[in-house]
Parts: C-alpha cells; structure tokens; sequence
C-alpha cells in the first residue's frame, strides 16, 4: 500500500494489524482506541467519504460480497473483525482456508445474520426465545396466527436492522397479504410471538478465542420507531438477580455460540405469568452495538477497545463503571437539517452543559439517519436522563426542547 | 488532496478541519479526539511513519520550517494549531497576513520558544520565576555565578527539551569552559538560579480567543534525568491554597500572554524564608503536555479534546476530575528492547491489571525514548502510583520490578 506521493503506508513494527470490514461509525470508533493502542486498523470501505475512511490512514476500496476485494483487505492482517454482519459466510470460510484469522468466525456469525438460525440455536442451548416458527407459505403464517393468538411480529430473516424487515400485522387479513407480498419478492421470513413488553435491556459481553469473558452492566434501551435512541447504565430498577441472570445469559450465548469479539444481547424485559420480571432474546450483534456506546465515557474499558482486545485474543479490560449512572442519547437525522452549521449546535451544548460528552461520525445529515451520540454522567438518573436527551435533540434541531435560553 | 487510487480525501461537510503541525505522539492523540468529535485533522508531517501520520487520513509531507510547505498544510484550514513550539514566527506572521488563523499566535509562542524572552515577559507580569540573567559572554556567566551563590543553572535559550539544553556547573571553571564553547558554537544562553526544589508541579488550563478558560487539578510531576517520567493527580499533599495559587497563576500567564489553546505551566514547588512551600515558573509549554496525559482516562475532559475545542473557540469542557486518584506513568525505551514482543507486554500487563489504561504511540524502539504511557485510577494514592509504575516497567523491561510472577 502507497499513498498518492509513492510513500509506504506505516503500520508500527511488531505491533498486531486489524482489518475491520466495514466503512461506518463502529469502525471508526475502533479506529478511535487502536489509536490510543498503539496498533493500525486497516478498513475495507466503499467510499473515502465513509465514516471511518474519513479518518484511517490505510484503507482498502472495494465490496464487502466480493472474495476477492475481502482477499486484498485482509492481506498481512493478524486478525480480521466486522462493523456489520453481512460478509457472506462461504466467503469467510474461504478466507480461513487459506489461513486468516477471522474473528468471529462464520459458525458463531451466522447467527447474526439469520433471524430463524439464531432463534433455533438459542433454543438448543436453553436460552429464553418468545415462541417463533419459520414462515414459508401463507398458511404457515396463519397456523402461528392461530397459535399465538393473533400477536405476530413478522420479521425478514436477514437484513433487518433498525426497525427496517419488522412489521407487526394487525390482524389476519394483513398478515396474509404482508406474507404473500414478502414471499413473492423473495423474502425469507419468519415469525415470532410478540412479547408483553416492559421494555427492552441489552446485555453486552466480550470473549476472546482462549475463551474469557468479561460482561458490562446491563443496560436498558430506549426504542423508538425500532431505533435506539437512549441507553440507560445501570438500567434503572433492574434487581440485582435479573441483572445477573442476564450477564449469565448473555456469556451463555457466547460461549455456545463460539463468538469471540464483543456480543450484544438485546433483551426483551416482560411480565411472566406470576406478574415476575422475566427476560427472552430479541436479537443478537456480534461486535460493538449502539447501547454499549455509554462505555466510551462511563467505563473502565470501552466496547471499542475491548472489541479490539478479544479478537486479538488480549486479556480483556475492566468493566467496573466511572460513575453511578451514564446515559448514551443518539442524535438521528430530524425531518429537516437546521440552517445553523452542526458546530454551533455543538458549541451551544456545551456552553449550557460542559460535562457532555459528544460523538459525532463525520456523517452529513439525512432523516433518521443515526449521526452521533452523546454521554452523560452523574450521580442522578433523573438529571442525566434529561440533560443527554435535551444535548442530543439540540444537535438535532438546533433549539431547546425545554424553551431554555442562554445568558 | 487525493488518495492513491484518485479518491478524494473526504472531512464532512459543514464541520472544521484543523491543520496540526507537526507529527509526534501530541498530533496522534489530538486525532483520537477529532475523531469522536466528527473532525478531521490534517497533518504537516515528516514521514508517513511518523507517530500521528500513521494513523491520519489527510497528511501533507513537508518541513515545518518552510513557509511554503506550511501554506500547503493550512490551506482551507479552520484552524492551525501544533504539536510542538518550533515554528519559525516569521513564517506564522506571515500566514495570519494571509488570512491563517493560527492558534496560539506568534505573539503567544515566541515565550515557549525563547526562555530568556519567557522569562522576562514572567516578570513583567509579576509571575514568579527564579533570579536569572542573559549569558552573552563569561564575564556575563561569571557575574551571575557571584550574584547566586554558585547556584546556577544554565539553558540553551532556544530548542532544549526533556533534559537537553540544561546544565548545572559543578563550579566557576565549569561554569566558564561551558559557556564559552557554547557561545563559541553560536548556542544563545541563559542562567537562573537554582531553586532548593521540594518536588515539580504542573499547572494546566486551556483558554479559547474568545477569552475563557478552564484549569484541571495540579498535578505532581516527577522528573528523572530532566524527563517526566510520572504524573500525580491531583499532586499529594497540596495546599488547597498553593493548588488555588498555581492555577491562578496558569491562568494569569495565559492571559497576559495571549495563549490559546492548552498551556502547561511547569512550577518548582520550594520552601521559601520561612520555610513555608512556594512556586515558582520553571517552563511554559503551549500544547498539550505530558504531564496532561492523565486526563484522557481521570478525566472528564482530555487535555487533547480541550485543545482542539480551544482552538476552535468552542466552549471548553469540564474540568472535573472522574476518579479520586489517577497517575500516568511514562514508557520510556529501556537500554535494550526485550525480546519479548511488545504486544505480549501488553498481554501480561493487562492480566495483572485488568484497570491499567496502556496508550502507545506507534513508535519503534530507541533507549530512552518516550513511546508510550500508562494509566490508572483508584482510590488509593500509593496503590494507583504502584501499579501505574509496575505496568510503565514492564511495558520497557519485558519483567515484573516487584518479582511478581503470574498464576
């Protein structure tokens, strides 16, 4: 690799390269604390203007599908990770043939790329799944129509992400026409039972090939049109039990699922039929997820290094907080793009709060589009909640949700 | 500017590109920062080996002491700022006369590049700084050596750093053949009397054009062989009055000088008529500074991210501290490099200490050099310094100070 003048793109000797497949916000905050390790990422991106290639020296162009662009990303590298899930398997299974050291690998991925695979499997090892059935014809869809007494969550297989392949018929009629259209178009599907929801908790792990674990605090996650929007640590009210029973859970799923890297378990919170708290699997992310980005500023170890740390198979960091509450707002695209320039908005959150902590990446606006994020923490989950999400709505709109005006 | 496969080297639209000269570990962690932030830095750098050039996207080769090449780094910057105090001013007064916002300016700086100019300027502004004189001449050395006590301490005005350009004549013969080689070999001197030195502080704030400013804690900074080889946060055992004295003083001395950006102010900490503790300035630096590296994990704000908020004229970050105690510990390459491979070191220092944050630079080998740091945090005083120290050795030495051999 040369840059444009002829010069030799550096990587430090004798310190590990990782490729990191993948061109957005995740890559880039890996970038951010290989920096700080001493160590070189190198991306497989699609574009300079990509959100990691915007700020990595040595950067690979090319389709993620393509074995052979993944042959020349991953050239010399000491191990290879993702940002996303979608490198297709076989090409993962070549490329460890020929002796590269993809982490994790496709046995454990593959789980995270296939709705139904991963529910069936969680089902093998004993972890908690709402009831679920594969969907291959309408009258697969009507049978657990029936079975479930009507509450269906109709989910594309593969692909899905931020609310996008998740539709919840409202009843039979759309259910079959939703079924006969998705069919037809050659979507995958499959179908679960919706939950009783409390709400939603994530518990997020790391594990290494040698095999150690190390878990964070579980979380809770604010959706809101099937989008994180906020991250509460620790999830407010969770007892100290269910707390554990999802640490446990989620090194369960790691640990059977051969995942090495960081491992997001998001969790359905519910009422069981004694009114008691319980939990089931919504889905599973096998690398960095957007409700562990309160460990940039509120933990010991963030997700970013630590994902770094386990697929170099690394001892891994501590996970011990920095504070009693962090509260990760996200700030998404609003419906339009305020006239006043992105660094301002910055300039006025930090003049009315100078503890918050904001992350943006490098991304221009569209609607919905996730942005940045911001971290707060303090001693009070009332006044953390209330001050992340007005700094993230103020980078979003350029104007205080609760009518504050500055001196 | 275009990459080697014709692509255009992306910043995000809307968002400031700061132009940092130089390319030593200082640019690579101000890069970590821009990088959250949703900024881009562009480098003037040497080699694309070099320590923040590896890691950058947007790199200019050149020499910091060729207007020309500065002109290609800073253009379209919105702001240019360093990594170090050795650019020519010539060259940064004739930048602002082409519209270049440089930060901090010229005016600003010549007080980090010159210690007799500094000096004098101190005393102008009633900060304190040991007795010293301009040495243009023996009979000059001579008369400072009678009016101290044989006291002296004598600095190359221009260019010493960690130790380089400082000597201490055992006596008047010494003190005459020094300086006349010196002044003979064209090196510009000072003299200033030697303190009875209790220990070193360091006092750091950052202060924006706009005129604001945020102080941190004030550190301990130990020096071994004239480097700083450990930072104490907050120093132990200090005054709250001294503490409040000194980042008064940082504070003073970034106003009457103009400087913007982050300044350490280094102080000799002293025992005065009285034999009650004093301070006086020993050196100024307008950068982030080695003794600040123990905010990017014991603080909420990171010297490196005040920087380029400063820089920019954003409102600065919070100040406060995330952990009672945090030290940094420096690596400094040891006589030999182990055979043990840097990255096992790691290994090993972070199965014994899971907390200790490890920060390397991407620099190879050379005895004596700095390529990394440590830091931890906790509770305990004498723990945190133990431990950040033991990591620090054992990132050079390959081998446990204390005998420690691992389960």
């Amino acid at each position: 690799m040369i840059d444009a003048a002829g010069n030799p793109l550096a990587h430090v000797p004798g310190m590990p390269t990782v490729t990191v497949i993948g061109d957005g916000q995740l890559a880039r905050m890996m970038q951010t604390e290989a920096i700080e390790l001493g160590q070189s990422i190198r991306l497989l991106a699609a574009s300079p203007d990509a959100s990691a290639a915007q700020v990595a020296a040595d950067v690979v162009y090319g389709d993620y599908t393509d074995l052979a662009d993944l042959r020349r990303a991953v050239e010399g590298a000491d191990a290879v990770t993702f940002d996303h899930e979608h490198v297709p398997t076989e090409h993962l299974r070549a490329l460890i043939a020929e002796g590269v050291n993809v982490q994790p690998g496709p046995d454990a991925l593959v789980n995270a790329q296939d709705k139904l695979v991963m529910r069936k499997r969680l089902r093998e090892i004993g972890a908690p799944v709402p009831p679920f059935a594969a969907i291959e014809s309408v009258e697969d869809a009507e049978a657990f129509f029936d079975a479930v007494d009507g509450a269906v969550c109709l989910k594309a297989r593969r692909g899905g992400y931020d609310g996008h392949g998740v539709w919840f018929p409202a009843d039979r009629a759309q259910l079959r026409t939703l079924v006969a259209e998705l069919l037809a178009a050659g979507t995958p599907l499959m179908a679960e039972k919706k939950v009783a929801l409390v709400r939603e908790l994530s518990a997020m792990v790391a594990r290494t090939p040698s095999g150690n674990v190390a878990a964070w605090p579980v979380v809770e996650s604010v959706q809101t049109n099937g989008i994180c929007t906020e991250a509460v640590s620790p999830a407010p009210g969770l007892s100290p039990e269910l707390g554990q029973r999802a640490r446990d859970l989620a090194v369960h799923v790691a640990e059977e699922l051969g995942v090495t890297g960081v491992l997001a378990v998001e969790l359905f919170e519910f009422a069981d039929a004694n009114g008691q708290p319980d939990i089931a699997v919504n889905e599973l992310a096998m690398r960095p997820h957007n409700t562990g980005h309160w460990t940039q500023d509120g933990c010991v170890t963030s997700q970013f290094e630590q994902h770094l740390r386990a697929v170099l198979d690394y001892p891994l960091g501590s996970t011990a907080p920095t504070a009693p509450v962090t509260v990760m707002a996200n700030v998404l695209g609003g419906d339009t793009d305020p006239d006043m320039p992105m660094g301002q908005r910055m300039a006025q959150v930090w003049q009315r709060f100078p503890h918050a902590k904001i992350h943006l990446y490098g991304k221009p606006w569209r609607a919905g589009r996730k942005i940045g994020h911001v971290n707060v923490s303090g001693d009070d989950d009332t006044r953390v909640r209330r001050e992340a999400n007005l700094a993230a709505d103020y980078l979003v709109h350029g104007r205080w949700a609760d009518g504050f005006i500055a001196a």
